[in-house]
């Protein structure tokens, strides 16, 4: 993600309350209340300009859904969409996904999506990695019992790495896809990364795996 | 496999007895005794003409093979390659690896490869895929506890299929490779299929996996 800075960026996520959430350690353990329905909630974590999201929550508009990006220079693109789409069952969130627990209470999120997360390339870093264990850890303490994660890339190395780490912290692999653009999957919703990278001949992997019951 | 009817081809593996082994039930549970050491047996089930299991042997003098086939057209070149080698760990069976119980007793094997196991496509033929886990429940049966599986394939859709089913019965996954031949994985030895199909283009997958503690 190149960054810019975006001189008012931050003013104008904090003008639209509605969309963007500020007070969040208020609402934890009490999302449901804030969407007003008791519909699951799926999360992604590293939303980027938020395509995904946007265009999930026009789809299912029985699920809340809730993105949470770092940057507010990025996650700024995700507010105009927002905006003009006007859904009620998607909110935003300028945070860091690596205090996830401060954010919601345990078995609060239904569902994680991981898309074209940080790579981290070098094996010092792996620890950065959002498929890394001490992730996994937050994720299963924040889901549901069997939650489920929904992780796609183009990155060959980070999706072989995944795949060890979730097998490794006792997860199911319950779809796996080597090649998504050239599979039967359907209603695949692109991310901006996915559009790209694909667009450029790259093979974008995805899975899907379940924790184990509790 | 192209299979040909060779005129001669059983009389010519039951004339190499010290090489191919007929009387395999009285065999079972005395394998090492045979080999005359303690050493580990690691199997491979669809071995075809060999040359992956002849090349294995000779690079790990201190393991013993055994190498499974059923169509005695195609394991006769296993064996030509053996008598050549002339390898004492390394047995040939010309056997349907379906009755895998009848010959060997539980704990007797420590590893089983399976390469480029025939995909069977069809939904309706997933049963007999040697990853469907009627198969792995046989090979758990004949392997010490946490033994492994080494699969590689070419198949996108078998090594997807693989991955789940190994998932779903509990085994670890250790390693995997979603280009072994691009990867930095060292000393790999080819099989006929793979040197064929890789100098076609196609990606090599490969991975290890890990049965449970029994
Ligand atoms: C490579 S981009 C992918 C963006 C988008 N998911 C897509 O597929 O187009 C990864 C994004 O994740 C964000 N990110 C990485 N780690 C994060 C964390 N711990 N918390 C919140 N956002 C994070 C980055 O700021 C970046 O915008
Ligand atoms: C596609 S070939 C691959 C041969 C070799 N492993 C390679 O990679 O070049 C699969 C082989 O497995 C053998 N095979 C399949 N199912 C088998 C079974 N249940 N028992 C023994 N051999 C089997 C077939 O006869 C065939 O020779």
């Amino acid at each position: 993600m190149r960054l810019r800075y975006k001189p008012g960026a931050k003013e104008r996520l904090m003008s639209y309350p509605q969309y963007v959430i500020y007070n969040v350690q208020e609402r934890k353990g009490k999302w449901q209340e804030l969407f007003g329905n008791d519909h699951e909630i799926h999360v992604e974590i590293g939303t980027g300009k938020g395509k995904f999201l946007t265009e999930m929550a026009k789809a299912n508009p029985h699920i809340n859904y809730i993105g949470i990006e770092a940057y507010d220079s990025v996650i700024i693109s995700a507010l105009d969409r927002l905006i003009e789409a006007d859904l009620p069952n998607l909110k935003l969130l300028n945070l860091n996904a690596n205090k996830l627990e401060d954010y919601f209470a345990s078995g609060e999120i239904s569902r994680i999506y991981l898309n074209f997360s940080d790579p981290w390339p070098k094996n010092k870093h792996a620890k950065r990695r959002l498929t890394y264990k001490s992730f996994l850890k937050m994720y299963e303490n924040v889901l549901v019992p069997q939650g489920e994660i929904h992780f796609k890339t183009d990155n060959q190395a980070l999706f072989e790495f995944s795949l060890v780490s979730f097998s490794h912290y006792g997860m199911k692999l319950n779809y796996i896809s080597l090649d998504l653009h050239n599979s039967d999957f359907e209603g695949n919703i692109m991310t901006e990364y996915e559009e790209k990278f694909s667009s450029m001949g790259h093979r974008i992997y995805r899975c899907e795996v379940q924790f184990p019951k509790k």
